[in-house]
């Protein structure tokens, strides 16, 4: 049986290009007692990623020159020498960018996609979505009533932040590139307000917008978006820094309004998700019951086939798709129906 | 009966002149019932009268034109129509850049001179060096054995830092400005290496004595001392920003390094010690101990005389002095003989 594989082919000078990566074919090997095989239905492309092409220092050791991409993936069991799993049995782990993968079981998680869609399992069910949680939570610690900030409003992360201090009885503002973008967050998402980074009147519609200050900015981005939300927070405001993806590329990203983390007595925090597995079940738990009741919505770009995955991670990358981006290795799996519109094209 | 003040006489625009100060005279009034009249004896002359001098957006209201400069001192009680205060108490307070003052003793606080002298109370036994121990204790949290880096470590607050850090058993590198200041610092405080930005070979001296890297980083500075202190960083490292003197005048103090944040999972806090009251009598209990014992030793720098605190203040500013500045009123006032060392002039 072939395994088609995307290995990193080079590490990227400024941005990712598709010749970055390799398509390779591998053999399946045969299973051993205690493994078991597994078919890739769906690939998460995560910000996370462009990090590991780098060979900068970073939390996580480098992708390997040759080696199969890192990624989160909705798998189903094949063939299963394991007896904790049975052919059939949907399961989240790390496959990568590949359509098979053999393994000892120890690192897949089992899930239910009666209640939650497989696909949802890599968005608001998943790493993106406890990813929300830990930062709001645990670092934010938003009280009712308090102000949200957060950027990259409308990708798999920032919309969850939204609607969960929503949900604590928040107000939830947005920062995202764009109007369409902000339509979303607003209109689908149920945001109080969003606001487009790349229009002109974007300081004056941030003031407007926190017209009380911000408690909490969960930070995606970096850069000068950074800068001017920081400019807006109340005193003993909380910073969870999720991502800087303004600088993934090497671009300056850096911070000049220092002076407000004193002035201001802010607690900035870095934090990444993979660091804190004790709080995983109770936060997935959490989330699967505000996406069963409806109070969690979200949206999907999926892109088909293995042989996208690079284009639709560069699109990433520039901010091109809508919500969780994933790649759909099988034609007939079914990514889960954004409640009120249909899965863009990737 | 004559009170010189010092009044601040214009904002300051970039470095701070004489000019920016005025002397004038009033009239002590009359006491009232509840009140009491006390005499200076030192002033303390602190970074963050700096920041007050501007009409920027600060923590604190700015200091009005016209108005007494702002100022911690120790004082003599001479009248008192207030029950809680005798003549030839010592009190610690507010009283500012004057040699008088009426109050109704509601902000004063007594002190016992004889265990400790005056002038170390507004040194490493007031609010220098409860802010050291606050930033340390609550924000650096170091545990023994752990690397505790300190900016502007010949300083009032820096100073105390790395004696507390040595106490807590963790390994105490300051940085400071000139050759002498460092052998001050590990020659008479016992820090255990002291290191001088200005020295071309910084960036590699820093590496070399923080090869275990930094678990706490106590930031007095900002700029690009900040941002070399970053990268030296340990995951899970604690940031406490307690000022940034580097860009007091206006300078650009950008962080460059936010990466780090994210990468190493920085926590990084401002904080005003005025802020936590609660802490200050465990603080100040904590440290008298330490001074009684030996195990705190400190410097200090005395200017003489009201008139000589602006240029004493602009001094400090340069980094001109050692250890706690402060300003002597009364010329029979002794200030605290460092143990090893005699007061330098200011």
């Amino acid at each position: 049986m072939r395994n088609r594989q995307v290995v990193l082919a080079s590490r990227p000078r400024g941005p990712v290009k598709e010749s970055d990566f390799r398509m390779v074919e591998a053999e399946v090997p045969a299973l051993q007692e205690g493994e078991l095989l597994t078919r890739v239905h769906f690939l998460s492309l995560d910000p996370y990623m462009r990090a590991r092409m780098d060979d900068a220092r970073s939390y996580a050791a480098a992708q390997r020159l040759g080696e199969v991409m890192i990624g989160g993936t909705v798998a189903e069991v094949l063939e299963s020498r394991n007896p904790r799993f049975r052919p059939g049995d949907k399961v989240v782990g790390m496959a990568g960018w590949q359509e098979y993968q053999v393994t000892d079981g120890s690192m897949l998680r089992k899930i239910d996609t009666a209640a939650i869609p497989a696909s949802a399992h890599l968005g608001c069910v998943g790493m993106p979505g406890v990813t929300a949680w830990y930062g709001l939570t645990r670092i934010g610690k938003p009280r009712p009533g308090e102000t949200v900030l957060v950027s990259a409003a409308a990708g798999a992360v920032g919309s969850v932040v939204g609607q969960l201090a929503r949900i604590l009885g928040c107000r939830a503002v947005g920062i995202a590139g764009g109007k369409a973008k902000c339509e979303h967050v607003v209109g689908e998402l149920g945001f109080d307000a969003c606001l487009d980074h790349k229009a002109a009147s974007f300081p004056e519609d941030l003031r407007a917008a926190t017209e009380k200050g911000v408690d909490v900015l969960f930070e995606n981005v970096g850069g000068a978006v950074l800068d001017a939300a920081l400019s807006r927070m109340n005193p003993f405001g909380r910073v969870a820094v999720c991502g800087l993806i303004a600088g993934y590329d090497g671009q300056d990203i850096a911070l000049r309004n220092v002076r407000a983390i004193l002035v201001d007595r802010l607690l900035v925090q870095g934090f990444i998700v993979s660091d804190h597995p004790q709080v995983w079940p109770q936060a997935l738990q959490e989330l699967a019951a505000h996406v069963a009741a409806g109070r969690i919505r979200w949206r999907e770009t999926v892109a088909e086939g293995l042989e996208s995955a690079p284009r639709a991670f560069i699109g990433m990358l520039r901010g091109e798709n809508l919500g969780k981006q994933l790649v759909r290795l099988v034609r007939e799996a079914a990514a889960a129906g954004p409640r009120g519109g249909a899965p863009s094209p990737g």
